[in-house]
């Protein structure tokens, strides 16, 4: 498929799957181009076992349902999702996935119509929309897998071969009502797993303490070199410091032309260069992501009392000897979240041998999953090493 | 150890791990001899890290807390649970393994008596007691692992290194209090998966429909040979069928000695004789389980009414051309039962850094357990697959 | 299909795939059922591989050769080659696979016609035939991956996918000439490897020190049984120990009704009760094999002396106490052989992308093929462990 | 260890460990930081082993051989092996580890004084040197499973931990002669494997045709970077290239301090910009690497005539519509080379029970280590794909 070769996913090369995770998880240092790869091989594998159980899928909807899992996080910036809020405000990366479909699609012509209808979930035979885009989609499956495979936690081990093999699309075309995507009951406890699974995933890995410290600095060290209006690093990220984007401004060809440019390599050459900044504080928060000094990160029992922040300033201030405002720089008080499954109009569906379909919630038989039908929360404050908190936290 | 060579160990080869399991999982055709070898290798394992983490374990208990890894389910009969309530009455395997180490303890002396404390959860440092026998004991990590191996059902996948690394005797040897074996809250999300996985096996594996219709099927044909008196087969079990043994007898020199003797082998080569038998339902129930015809097991949502039983054997004895008593072997009304997790006296504890301990279901962030802590029950119905039971259930 | 629910093939869950390899390797407890299965998904796989690079194939003519793999090892005896030459005089499993299609062809008909020509070699489309059998077929690329996956020796490992996404028939239907089966050059390495790979295996696991003890040990005890006439024991063995059967008779009704109903169970069983048995040398021959007390295996570096047996059974007898006829059973001075490959009529030919076609051994670039082109043996001696032989070898 | 916090060490976090290998076999995109924790993991288990076998190891030796196994590597320069020769002129990376250790050395002082030792293959007790540098050195050890691992390439399985296990030095201390590393006859196979393992791992990955190609083209791009002076770029890249830095100035702290600061992020950032050179071969040069248009790499059968580079250059000139100098950056002709293994003073050597040491290639029953024991050259040609070139080869 001559999109791979597109130089818009072949960039996709140079952008870590895990942001920062590579650096508290030694092996996962995979890229995004592997997982647009995977996701599409699901896709095939999901189509096939569709049209083996009946239903009818013609080649341009393979095609185009091929190209919308290639595609689906072709918008990702350098470090995944740690600086997608902090290049462009407001922004996430589906938005520019978007673009770059349009982008792709005026250049390539007709399939990619379709994919784009499947990723904007507007295509009329709903079931492509769940497969690139839901809480079972080919996306989670393939970076599930993946990033198990990579980072070596086995809990995040999933039956992906049969939980694709479990699907069906539900009723059969000759029926009315719209094609839906259910799961028969025979993968329900596959899909249980995968929930229970994704869920450890994300507090063992995604928002591992060492790596939301990663996170909180990376994105400590770009707002400075923002405010102080740096002038060394790569262009195509000084093009993001320099102009105050916004998501209204994503398909101007200057943006895009950047944005298409900017990986990985760009942030970390600036963040080398930054370490030489004559700004002390810049250089100082670059040498520390560079050396992997991160701060530390703290989970809290509760929300954190309303001076919290102010106090850990001034700790911090007076540990650096630098003023407040600098110290502002290497302390975050904050939260992190995830549901690990949400039963809404999206949710997952199930459907049993005599043709009832359940939302997965509902089923008997699957206790845990009422228990992850729910937003967790975790408070947390990041301070430099050198910083004691102990009588705080 | 020589442990290992005695006949008693190395019975346990000729006994299947999953019973009848094999019959349905075509690659789990594993031994109990590799269960109990690879429970004593995670022991060494524990034994290891505890050390490292500033227990004292004297060399005699560590011999003994190997033996009694080694030898804890040594009174596992031919078919492993399968058989257990049939051969002898009121019978569970660990009566049995109890026996056979006060055996193996009369001839081979010393370090088996402190064995035999642990296994009987009877020794004063009490963490011996759970490794061997608790809620996450090495008997039950090792089972997981090994027959997600070899079954090849990915959702009983389980981070075994992980749990065992975060094992810790609480408190330290000078604090008073008994030393209890508790998980470091770095491994809480290893053991929130393992009773996920722990679970999963269970309705996937070990309560399989078709295993649970082997099961039933082997029960069926073995009682039917004990009604009959049948006087072909294996000498020793046949010493089972023709005396009602009864609990209270296992420690008489000839109930031993034949149950050492009594192995897969036995049934097998009996089942196959049986199935020339002049009985005709005997012969038929053998040659069903040899020939692998194995009954249909239907799950019901809700507890059978009153009057099933005797529509099942009614329909049966119709279709089969047989009276009511001899349909009655072929039909079953009954449930399968399995509790992931309970919090009692016996359940898991963590320690956070700063040292307290937590009983596993009332610490934050692990929602699942909360859900996994009660008795899930199902009911089901097994008859031959002759029998039309759609109307029914 | 019906075939696999046969009680022939049934029979093969009850065959242990390694003989007594599972009592030196404890993890080897699969058996010829899982293999059979095995070997017929990767013709399967082959299958679809050849259709894609253009070669037509009827579906009768798939249905045969998925058939043929399936059948292909139908006719091994309990403890598969253990056994071989001891129960039938001259017999070898090949023989009796062919009586059994036979019979299923009889009662089943037609595509098993065309299977039983593929096993016979002889169907005109010789590519299928090599499928089936030949120094690169289904057969062998199933047991090295799944007796790697159970020993746990890692150099078996085989790349069996890439293998046979690299086969191909040439040449194509419309040239003339034979369509043989042939690698494509982008498999070289693949093979290569699956060559080394197998012989590694063959001296490290299938001719493995304790594994030609047990063997010997097993057969010994088997024929001590059959010279005194021993009456105990399972029936169907019985008949084999009391008929002296020869290959030419393998076609009778008696012969073949007793062998499919002969497994390991009626092997197992029969030795433990022999070691009950008046005869003293059957009692301790069965007892050593039960009890897994096998003798001492030492490989030579020259052939043997000519004086070598007479030695150690003088030996034998004085440390055993027994006369020199009795220590015969426990004595033997033999070879086993193995070849890697062999380069004849019926060797692995490959085709680089010009469609030129060369036998392995002739291609440039795998020096180790050409290593491997030749015969290996190992003299070897095997006594009880009680005796001393180190001076003599 | 502190070491694995230095900045020279995290350095490696930013350096693939396969060069362009990752952009041929999508999963490989593993860092050197992973490969030198890895060899130190394998060093601290063969220190066990040897420990466990008797042989006298003290603390400071213990950390010195750590040290060495995690330092081993440290000199390697972006892309790996691909720049070693182009950014300074007869370099070799082990020149810059050296210069490093005794950088960090002169920094943290003693134990890496004797690590220095070993990494000069000069400690008075060579077994700790072979452990480092050697045919089977922790280093290969580590690089084979874990590329294995990560390319997904089934071939390159070795059997890590058996050969770790069979490792012994001899003779004992107490013996006179200098300790040697061996490997006890009981693992010859898996060394045997491994040493063929290996060797595949060089044709199918190493030096595949793709990545060979790779390395051609980003040698071209730096080379006509440096011939036309290039001034855009990474500042501590345009070091290396406008100064003719040669090995004897390794020392030099400007050299050092750009080398340690010089990363794959510098090569593929300064790449991304040379795509807008205003000189047109380097900007097509760049944009070829960067969009992954890499030039087609042919294997010839026999050394090419003298004219072939000639005529290449001639065809890719006018394909391209450049002059003959410029299309020279678009071809090349010449060999890579492999040595599977080389019988000489630092040949593996494998002791048998009695105590007798024999050169690898010598014992009997590795007919292959023989086939390997020789240099294998390829000579290719490398040309644009737009090039016609099949008359030629």
């Amino acid at each position: 498929m001559e999109l791979i070769e597109s130089p818009e996913v072949q960039r996709l090369r140079r952008i870590r799957q895990l942001g920062v995770g590579h650096m508290v998880f030694p092996g996962a240092e995979h890229s995004r181009f592997g997982h647009a790869l995977g996701a599409m091989a699901l896709m095939r594998q999901a189509l096939v076992t569709l049209r083996a159980k009946g239903t009818d899928i013609s080649d341009d909807e393979e095609a185009a349902a091929l190209a919308a899992a290639l595609l689906h996080d072709i918008g990702h910036g350098p470090f995944s999702h740690t600086l997608e809020h902090t290049l462009i405000a407001g922004f996430t990366h589906e938005l520019m996935s978007r673009e770059l479909i349009v982008l792709l699609r005026n250049q390539l012509g007709h399939p990619l119509d379709v994919a784009l209808q499947i990723f904007d979930s507007a295509y009329p035979r709903p079931f492509f929309n769940s497969l690139v885009s839901s809480q079972l989609d080919m996306d989670r499956l393939d970076y599930l897998r993946r990033d198990t495979y990579y980072t070596g936690v086995a809990e995040g081990a999933v039956g992906t071969d049969r939980i694709i093999r479990n699907l069906r699309v539900f009723p059969a075309l000759d029926d009315d009502g719209p094609e839906q995507l259910v799961v028969d009951e025979k993968g329900l406890h596959a899909v249980e797993n995968f929930l229970a699974a994704r869920r450890l995933m994300y507090w063992q890995v995604y928002l591992h303490k060492a790596v939301v410290a990663g996170d909180r600095l990376l994105r400590a060290a770009i707002q400075r070199a923002r405010d102080i209006g740096v002038k060394m690093g790569s262009p195509v990220l000084l093009f993001f410091l320099e102009n105050e984007i916004t998501t209204d401004r994503l398909d101007e060809r200057a943006v895009i032309d950047n944005y298409i440019r900017l990986d990985d390599s760009d942030i970390l050459y600036s963040l080398k260069r930054w370490t030489t900044s004559a700004d002390p504080i810049l250089a100082d928060l670059a040498l520390r992501f560079v050396h992997r000094i991160f701060p530390r990160v703290t989970y809290l029992d509760d929300q954190p009392a309303d001076g919290m922040r102010a106090e850990l300033i001034s700790r911090t201030s007076a540990a650096l000897n630098i003023d407040q405002d600098s110290a502002g720089y290497y302390v975050a008080v904050d939260r992190v979240d995830h549901s690990a499954y949400e039963s809404n109009s999206n949710s997952i569906r199930v459907v049993n041998t005599k043709g009832r379909v359940t939302e997965l919630s509902e089923m008997a038989g699957v206790p845990s999953v009422g228990a992850l039908n729910s937003f967790e929360t975790r408070w947390y404050v990041a301070v430099p090493k050198e910083i004691e908190i102990e009588d705080l936290v």
